[in-house]
């Protein structure tokens, strides 16, 4: 059994999806739940013949996105880890991605190990419809502020209690988080896809040691109301500091949110 | 009855769409054929209360998107403009967009009127597998030798007969077509779309008179085949003269394509 144990391999997985057509990452229970960690879990089942335990460094919610989402799992198989790489893509559907699989330590674990997560958040201020990229960011119809959403995101930095920003149904004891870093960005497409010529995108990007459930949702449905005017200076500090749900603005839908990197000491 | 005509308005539309999930513009017959033409049209006939006949500049295929379709169509209604488009746009699923609404002359007519089209094919050289925009662009595996397919590409410029680049079920007779623009770039994903990041788009984008059935997707294919080193120096040319489409290459995906401009005399 010592030695089973010493020819188990622990495997990081760095994967992509976009979350559109999923019910979130991680599994719900019964067959038929559409997770992103079930339909993966299922390709390694394939290649495996058993189905390995996919330990994710987090959930994401439904129509929430990923980049660089991690998981680990523990197998006895010798092969590559290229040619599994390779094996997993061509299983997986066109909306998951695995790009990277490397071997780790035997006590690497994808959640615990974690040291800080970002996200970005994508809001699409649009005059009018748009056929395309209405699954990829919040199309909204007003201008914003972001001089006044950056000042007032400037509260949020540093080691606070978030429930003003974690979801009402989560209640967690533990709600104090470490904010590193909030950047707010107004990008004027200049990509070749036709399709986004001349839009105009305004991305919240957050890094922390850890979220809470809905945080950055939270707080991005609640930057949006300040870069609307909603609010008057000095309100989102308030809000903080209220560590109560309701105080806060509402929560951003889930397809403009993406996990865009998790971070490890190394 | 020459009082019914006067008071008969011809509207003409400019409309976007996502084509992913549609069967092409143009209507097959048939109910349910799924066509971004009969999907107008079932709106219009919610507003108007019976179905005007929509005239389309010309049709795309099953998979091809559009930033700027054209349409005109013949209504004895005196709805506003602004109102129709609004009405539209909440009628119409997500993935079609109505970007305007006027009012033209009588005689004007959405196909026979056509001055020029611009077209643009969007290719994506990956290294590995991307969870998203497959459906928005042909990704390959290949690098792509961009000043090799701007100089074969110029073979093609002016008035020429492109049977070469005709799709081979559809030998028209008037296969001659005035090509007034040829530009291909390498454009450096700068959005800020956390999914295009370092993504390198390559665009090859068409203006003429008019194009032959799926002229583009070969044209795109072709050039794809110089880009890759597939064919010497001068060899476009050569396939230009043969006006034989076997001497071609193969026609690129639909996934690619985009009527990005309609242009009309004004």
């Amino acid at each position: 059994m010592g030695f089973f144990v010493k020819s188990m391999r622990n495997i990081k997985l760095t994967i992509a999806y976009d979350g559109t057509n999923y019910r979130g990452w991680q599994s719900q229970g019964g067959r038929h739940s559409n997770t992103v960690q079930q339909t993966i879990e299922e390709a390694l089942k394939i290649i495996f013949l058993k189905k390995p335990r996919l330990i994710g460094s987090g959930r994401t919610d439904a129509g929430v996105h990923a980049l660089a989402q991690t998981a680990n799992f523990k197998i006895d198989n010798p092969i590559r880890p290229d040619k599994l790489k390779a094996a997993l893509n061509g299983l997986l559907p066109k909306d998951i991605a695995i790009l990277n699989v490397e071997d780790v330590a035997s006590d690497f674990h994808a959640r615990f190990d974690v040291l800080s997560k970002t996200y970005v958040y994508c809001i699409l201020p649009l005059k009018s419809k748009t056929a395309f990229v209405s699954s990829w960011a919040w199309c909204i119809r007003h201008p914003l502020d972001l001089s006044m959403m950056r000042r007032e995101a400037n509260a949020l930095l540093g080691r606070h209690d978030f429930r003003s920003f974690q979801a009402s149904d989560r209640t967690k004891r533990h709600s104090v988080v470490a904010l590193k870093r909030v950047e707010i960005k107004r990008v004027k497409d200049q990509t070749g896809f036709p399709f986004l010529r001349g839009l105009d995108l305004v991305t919240i990007e957050l890094e922390a040691s850890g979220f809470l459930r809905n945080m950055v949702r939270n707080i991005a449905g609640t930057l949006v109301d300040v870069g609307r005017g909603k609010f008057k200076k000095g309100e989102l500090a308030k809000i903080l500091k209220k560590r109560d749900r309701r105080s806060a603005g509402f929560c951003a839908p889930s397809c403009g949110l993406y996990l865009v990197d998790v971070a490890y000491e190394k």
